[in-house]
Order: structure tokens, then sequence, then C-alpha cells
């Protein structure tokens, strides 16, 4: 069934309003009639099976026939802060980390990132990134529509990591050292509702001044299989793992 | 250091010949020099460390000076067979999963496949291919260059199925069955050197008819986490649990 995300002003108690492209999707590409169902979920990731009840000309209304309990999101609460990479390659970490699972996003213009962001370009940037995340979260049946935070560097970085539980750094050079930490065991130790930040350096990877500064902050070095990854696969490692350990092999589901 | 797939034939029993696209990389693009070092790899998945003992036009000339031990290959043997993707997703396909430690690629002309393969075109499709996947080798240090398979009906992946160990079809509506049998459960009972086939739909996802027929030669159904992943997606998600699972949890290593 076709899922749409609604923002939090256009729910009543028993319908709710579907306005700009969505209505636009509904009327003229999946030309749905009065009566045909559809799946809207909340901003805080409820899913409510409604019935199309009427249809304007920009707007449509459809009646709440039932909440849903089934939740597909990861047990667990992981941001990615990626370096800022080259070309389109932010577009495919957040098309495919939505569909794996990621809660939120951070751009982070790390020290080896080729790419500055231009401040003139900033909105019209997010305004994209915000629509591939949309499209990916209601293609892969998400409940819950991923954050993009703004751009942040080290320091900024640095401060919003305060709020996670753990935090790792992607970083090859790692298991060469004696006293590294495996990934898995770091994924073993998650509860539900951990909340994990993973940083990943740009195509250059990140800095030795950067690795030294996220250490003493609590980031945990860590490798991700022995072969080189890209920049832009090391998040589809991480998040597919994290999903596997903990929804496929261990089981555990988040039920709301 | 800077990697190269060497073939057979120019392996000398103390040194390689490098030619074609490869001394041109060499020469021209990393503008290297006699007495610089690169790491050779066999057919075979061997590698030695050379260094360059002869430039000219367009060859290039390096002594073994010690073969590496080291390898970077998954422990077991996964076979991506592909349902054929619209545009450009199977390059994604096999670059990532190049990157992830596939060991052979299948393009696999499935019911629901949009895109036909014109026989005209095929050479040039796979002469492109197989550039993809030896420049994603060489630059995420695989030992072993994956081989690209021609591209196959449903017939002819059960015919080549009989050759494996372990065979799955990603299949998102497994799980709502009662018999289902859970992906983790499959990747734990790998042993060294298991061969594994993974058949992946095309867009549409594979028929009722195409999964019945897989089933019947025991191909195994098994849902990737609980969201619903794009068919490019499906791969990834694939070799990175495999990965996370026998290298990083397991740390069960292919050493040569």
């Amino acid at each position: 069934m076709q899922r749409y995300f609604v923002p939090e002003n256009n729910w009543q108690s028993n319908s709710v309003s579907i306005d700009g492209e969505d209505a636009h999707h509904i009327i003229r590409v999946m030309r749905m009639q009065i009566g045909d169902e559809i799946i809207c979920n909340t901003p805080q990731g409820q899913s409510a099976t409604c019935k199309i009840s009427m249809i304007q000309e920009k707007e449509v209304v459809a009646e709440i026939i039932g909440w849903l309990d089934k939740s597909s999101e990861l047990p667990v609460f992981v941001t990615i802060a990626q370096g800022l990479p080259k070309g389109d390659k932010m577009d495919l970490v957040l098309q495919k980390g939505t569909e794996l699972g990621a809660k939120a996003f951070i751009p982070f213009q790390a020290e080896r990132s080729v790419v500055k962001w231009d401040s003139r370009k900033v909105e019209k940037k997010l305004s994209r990134y915000a629509k591939i995340v949309k499209e990916a979260s209601e293609q892969s049946h998400r409940n819950y529509l991923p954050e993009i935070k703004s751009v942040m560097n080290l320091q900024a970085l640095i401060m919003e990591s305060k709020r996670y539980d753990v935090k790792i750094i992607a970083y090859e050079e790692e298991a060469k050292t004696d006293t590294f930490r495996s990934f898995a065991s770091i994924v073993k130790s998650l509860s539900k509702d951990s909340k994990v930040l993973v940083c990943i350096g740009p195509e250059g990877g990140l800095s030795m001044e950067e690795v030294n500064k996220l250490k003493e902050y609590d980031f945990i070095p860590v490798r991700l299989g022995p072969r080189i990854l890209r920049t832009e696969t090391a998040a589809l490692y991480v998040l597919s793992s994290i999903s596997y350990h903990l929804e496929e092999l261990e089981g555990l589901s988040c039920q709301q």
C-alpha cells in the first residue's frame, strides 16, 4: 500500500489532510479514487491505514481506519556523520542509508573533504536531500522520516556527540593496532534504543588529527571487514551489519 | 601501495610484465620510476610485492620481491545472481559487491526484468562491467578478481546452482510465512570455502513462479531485515552481513 509522511499540523483526531507534492502524487500519479486506502505516517513514527474520503484540486482528505502496530524501524537510533564526499555520493548514502534504517544524517565537513559547502547553496542542497530521504522512507516502508542535520565541522560534531551512548569511527588503520576493539563487540553491546553515532571520513579518509581528537571524546575506531571500502560504502556496511545482528541474528524487534 | 591484476601469461618465475591499460596507468597516471614498488595479483589470488626494473613505451617489467600471505578475501565463495535492473544499477551492484567481497556475478534475466539484453550489446556491456570490477578490486585491495558470468535465464541459473552448497533468494514476502528460515541461521551454518549463491529479483521482484521453481531446487527464501530494500541494495546487505558475521563477529579469516 502507498505510504505518505504527513506533517504534524495535517492530523485531526479522525482524519488526515494531504497537500503539496503528496496530494499531486495521489491524484495525478497514482490516480486514486475516493474509497482507496493508503498508509499515513506521523512525524513521531506512528502509521495509520486511511481511506480517502475527499479529493479536491490540491488536497486529499482521508479517514483514519486504524493504527498499525507494526514497526520496521531499527531497534537502535543510528546517526551517520558522513565526511562530505565528491560528486553525487552523498545522494547514495542518504538513499541507501534510509533504506537500511538510519535515523539521522550529519553532513560532516572533514579536513580532507574536497567539497566545501557554499553557504548560498546549503538550503537548496538540504531540500534536495530531504526529498531523497522522504522518497526512500516511503519506498522502504519506514515508519520514521530520518532527519538531515546541518553541515557540521569537527568541533560541532564533537558537541553533538555528547548526546550519544556509543560513538564509532570507521577507520581502516585501526585493525593494525594492538588495542583495537572489534566492531562486532560494539554491536553486541547495544541495547534497545541505544543511540549510536558513526563517523565516516571522506575519500581521503580522516586525518590523524581528526582521529586523535575524536578518540579523546570517546569515539572508538573500528575496521569494517578486511577490505578497503569506499567512503560511500562504509555507512551501508555499518547499517546492514547492525540490522543483521539485531534484527536477524538476535531477532530484537522494535515494537511500538 | 598500488595494486594490479596481472594475467597468467605475464608472469615469469622471478618477474612480471605489465602492459595495456595498467602499463599506461603506471607510466602516465602514477608516473612511477624504476625502483618503485607495486603489488601484483595473480588470477589465482596470490599477491606479490614487485619492484619496477624496466619501463618502456607500453610495457613495464617488475621483479618479484616477495609473496604476501595476507588475504582480504571473504572466507566463503559468494556469487550474486542479480535480476537485471534498470539504468546503471548493475554498475553499483558490481562495484559495491566487489568491495564487499563477492567472488562472482551472474546477470540474471528475470521474468520482471524490464531490460532485455540485446545480444549485439552483450560483449560491450560485459567488457565495461569487467572494467568496473577490476578497478573496484584494485581499490579495495582484493586478492581475487571476481568473475562476471554470461547472462542467464531461470533454467540456466538452476543448472548453475548445482555447483553451490547453499542457495538463497532475497524474498521479502517470506517472513510472513510460518515456515521461514532466518538469513542468520543460514549464515551461521556456513563453513570456510562454502559456496553460496544469492538470487535477487529485479525492481518488480521475482514472480511467484520463479520463487516456486527456485524452491524446488533447494533455494531458501530469506528476508533481509524488516524494511523493503531496493533491488540494488539487497546484494550489499547480504555481503555486508556475511562479512560482518564471519570476519568481524566470528573472526574467521581466510589465510592463504
